[in-house]
């Protein structure tokens, strides 16, 4: 079986200056636009004012136009009166001076005696309010130089210097070849039947990025992973576009035809870049067209697009390239990245107390959520090993910093009414967003500890007495003040196949030899949970098959359940009915935030607050059943080791 | 005649919060679009994923599925040998893992050892190099929220969760409707006749902004200045948008309408904002519609927008409005701002030793060109009474960072061939920036003793010496080691009409009564010239008519002759041809750029002298006329009082 192996990584330094010669490769034509429709396109060639601007000397204020000679003389006292349509003319704002005037009275100065003649009480002098011919735009004088690229008010001023057309270069044509056996069409799906594959979704991402960056992409339909069909696919399209990106095949896999091809046809420049998403990025040439191999992980396809075929396109369209804004902030936690390649580490970001935190999002090339969720990326270079909890370092932004500033930040346990409460936020203006990060309830508590969150989401029972979070909070917060607020109660249970074909009925079942289970991760208030009820039962981790293997979050859970990996885990009951499952309650529990009290008075914090106590909220809180909203967004407290409501 | 008398003016802070409560008079219906065309819209529900992604657990490399306990025990020394298609399966990335399998081994560590069985020499664990159903997208869970604007990358996210149409909001609908009868269409210009009108750009350039913000502009052909045709335009157009804006109109002129036909069908909420450019903009509402008078001078208009027609799209949309970047810098003089009024000042940038100087544009709303060359807009709050010159201030970028880093600032003399050399420079990448400010030689030399330029352009005869430039270098660079680098030799003489029909032969006809002239600033190398060749022709510039208007630039000069203003300018021939006039040779002279020592080893700066010396800038410079280039791009120096050139 014939493998590829890589050439030589090259360093992102490297690729790119590589990119920038394959640019050399392309000569964009030229084509005529019209002006009004020539925003984002880019000067193919100088242009020169055809007229001036303004085209002639013209009223700058509503009037009379005069010779400002026969005004002088004029004063309060001794008025002057002057003929109209002889010594004084009538004009509007931008009305040519009539011949012989040479200043304008504005109206507010004129006093009409009668149809004939004005009279003037003071004197005008040459050129008042008068906008001299090329006060703007002076005619042969350049407007704009060539590779400049048109914004909205570039078009004001071209179209007063009498431009109706210009000349701007072609958008450069980008082939896009989505290959891949696995895949299927995004209509391929049907609305009632699991996908028989994974669904092409690259191709419209880099559609969508080409057409940002002021190109024209043009989609090929998914080729398989054959040879000779790939080959095919780019010997009858390579002459129509300016560059090709072939997604996927470009890794080290049997069926990683890429390589071969541009091999067999042109020449490979780079095979393997050292980044992280995207090592297996390809740049070559095919035929006499630049082709850059793209991977096929969703996140190594955006990266391997955003630093060299970006480049690329703004090589050719000969733009500088805007960097990203950046901040600086402190990661959460310490992170280690691997020396020799440079890693974009995709971040949520969070001020607390005027200081950024920057908290990691899962690194995998396959989770597109973690750009899409991403507020910022950290580059850590290819000489580093990784980030410290407390060095600040750089990040590039990717929302709006005013998003960023209007964004709660909540640490702990995951909860399906975290949506519900997200959604809702954002339905204030400005918008105030959320950002709910699941480490499970202990990890919420330690967050609040170091106080690098707003608010932590917490169902923490303590098995000695019973009670739920306040035990925990008198523990690990002691000095900080804080507030309890009520989200839910829910009903947690074991999320079981749908019928519950294995018939379990209560915790007791899952020692049974023919049950596999899936366990959630230590400190979470779900483990805790089930770790009480165990020992409450005398039964022993040990005999349950898969207490080992953990999981983030109850839908993570319920997804393995679903797909017939295990058989069961204990979870919420939205999450067995989102999922379809069946559910066997084992307790109820309380799910509270809580927020220090130095966070009340801003006014993000207090909006949750707000939308927590609204019946909006409470009403969509019902409708996914398993909760109980009898306490929810009241403050509680404990008195005589009893929780009560604050009144 | 009837009047408008602005209301009590608001602030713009006030203007705002008005145009926020009128976005309360729109409710935006919602649509269905395809995913793949959604970049930029924004939805109108919270989207659920519909499946998970991946929809099944799936390989994460190419190789062979296995069940890992069929591994267990395999070791280099001792390896097991597996059945394909029984106990093993070939699967590529992508590929849902076979019934049974739960783990994949790479194809680099997969011997095959015939067409039925292959070796493997390390035992794999549960889950490897497996993706498990969900691991990026759960489904049910929220992928994005209501009021979320899609993203290239969001694309991604939301075809792997089953979505292949998303409910947005509908864009909203602007009728633009430009007033004045004073404009014509662009395309009624002829290219042979001067236009018999102002060129109504407004409309297009609002256009363009209502695009990039998310808007569908609807442009109204021009309407002119009479009441009944403005109403009518309104009433029969208004149903059918969301916003309206009329363009002009909103002023206290005698035929400014909009006012009175609101007052007549709605409500006026404010008229008169404390903004400069824009105070004459109105806020009020047609029938049930929220309408804005923008003002007709085009920077104005654009102020209006940015300002509060934006404000209230991005309130439509419920999407916070990104700020501008924003840096620091010092401005190159005293700006005195009206009291009570805010400003929006435009400036050009420039980093000059690591400090960015500002320098303004001009203020006048009707100059369309003081936004296109601004770098950046520095805000004068309404409670200053304008900027110190070495006070920083902090402004807000228009252009990317990258390009004003990029950008070599040239103060002094103005010269036609700085447009070749400007765009020149720019074909460079990074494309190289040119940025000249038309002050005058003296106005040069003291920039740069100021240290706010890289280099000064200068003509400067020492009427005394007889020599150009190097007595005022050594006068008031002292202390400053420069470098002489010639851009041009060049003829200055007479800017006469065309066919010259007042038969000017010399400076000495400039004292006839019936010659009338447009003299240059004090401190330009052509006043200076001017004064020194009147005294030697013993002239008493006194005798000169118009000797005391003074006017910044040849074209300025050469424009006012062209339109019958004035009969004579002193100026160079290449400005006369430009606007096809006559001339009459006074002088040659040379005009050479003085740069600090320090600048040299600086990139841009090398790239200048770089295209100064290339053939390309000579041969373009010839074809201007006027010009002469032999020592184009020679260092000069200056021994025993002789100007040599540097080997």
């Amino acid at each position: 079986m014939k493998r590829n192996i890589y050439l030589k990584k090259k360093s992102l330094e490297e690729a790119k200056a590589i990119a920038s010669e394959m640019a050399n490769l392309v000569r964009l034509g030229k084509e005529m636009v019209s002006v009004i429709h020539s925003m984002g396109r880019v000067t193919a060639e100088p242009l020169f004012a055809k007229i001036s601007s303004p085209p002639f000397h013209c009223a700058a204020m509503d009037g009379i136009a005069v010779r400002a000679e026969t005004t002088y003389g004029a004063i309060e006292d001794t008025p002057k009166r002057l003929v109209i349509n002889k010594e004084v003319f009538f004009v509007n704002t931008g009305n040519p001076i009539p011949t012989g005037m040479d200043a304008v009275i504005m109206i507010e100065e004129v006093y009409q005696i009668d149809s004939k003649k004005v009279e003037i009480r003071e004197a005008a002098h040459p050129y008042q309010h008068v906008r001299s011919i090329g006060e703007d735009i002076v005619a042969t004088e350049m407007v704009f130089p060539q590779n400049h690229k048109i914004t909205p008010y570039d078009i004001g001023a071209l179209l007063a210097s009498g431009y109706r057309e210009i000349a701007v270069k072609k958008k450069p044509k980008v082939l896009i070849l989505p290959t891949g056996s696995e895949l299927i069409e995004p209509d391929e799906i049907h609305p009632l039947e699991p996908p028989s594959g994974i669904i092409e979704s690259n191709s419209y991402v880099l559609s969508g990025l080409i057409l940002r960056d002021g190109g024209e992409p043009v989609r090929h339909p998914i080729v398989e992973d054959d040879f000779q069909k790939i080959r095919e696919a780019l010997l009858s399209n390579h002459e129509q576009v300016d560059l090709i990106l072939v997604i996927a095949g470009s890794s080290a896999g049997s069926e990683d035809y890429t390589r071969s091809i541009i091999e067999e046809s042109g020449e490979v420049f780079a095979h393997g870049i050292s980044m992280m998403p995207g090592k297996p990025t390809l740049l070559g040439r095919f035929k006499d067209r630049p082709i850059i191999g793209i991977p096929g992980y969703p996140v190594s396809a955006i990266m391997a697009y955003e630093e060299l075929v970006r480049h690329l396109l703004h090589r050719l369209l000969h733009l500088t390239r805007p960097e990203r804004p950046r901040i600086k902030a402190l990661p959460t936690r310490k992170i280690p990245s691997k020396l020799g390649t440079e890693e974009f580490l995709r971040v949520k970001l969070g001020r607390v107390e005027e200081k950024f935190y920057a908290s990691p999002l899962p690194r995998g090339s396959g989770i597109i959520t973690s750009l899409t969720k991403a507020d910022g990326i950290i580059r850590i270079p290819s000489l580093s090993e990784g980030l410290d909890e407390n060095q600040e370092i750089e990040l590039e932004l990717l929302r709006p910093l005013e998003e960023i500033l209007n964004t709660v930040v909540m640490v702990g346990s995951h909860d399906l009414t975290l949506d519900i409460l997200a959604n809702l936020l954002g339905t204030y203006y400005p918008p105030i967003f959320l950002s709910s990060h699941s480490v499970g309830s202990l990890g919420g508590i330690l967050a609040l500890k170091s106080g690098i969150c707003h608010m932590a989401g917490i169902h923490l029972l303590d098995p000695d007495a019973g009670g739920y979070n306040f035990p925990y909070i008198q523990n690990y917060l002691k000095g900080i003040e804080v507030k309890v607020i009520n989200l839910v109660h829910r009903e947690q249970g074991l999320i079981v196949q749908r019928k519950n074909p294995k018939s379990l009925k209560s915790l007791v079942d899952l020692s049974r030899k023919d049950i596999s289970f899936i366990n959630r991760q230590k400190g979470s208030g779900t483990r805790i949970l089930l770790d009480h009820e165990l020992r409450s039962l005398s039964i022993d981790p040990n005999q349950i098959k898969g207490y080992e293997k953990e999981e983030f979050t109850h839908m993570a859970v319920a997804s393995l359940v679903a797909s017939d990996r295990v058989d069961a885990g204990l979870g919420i009951l939205s999450a067995a009915r989102a999922m379809n499952l069946d559910f066997i309650p084992v307790a109820k529990e309380r799910y509270d935030l809580v927020i220090p009290s130095i966070h009340f008075g801003d006014e993000k914090i207090e909006k949750v607050i707000e939308v927590i106590r609204s019946r909006k909220f409470k009403e969509e809180v019902l409708r996914m059943g398993g909760y109980n909203v009898s306490m929810t967004g009241e403050e509680l407290r404990i008195t005589n080791h009893q929780v009560s409501i604050t009144k």
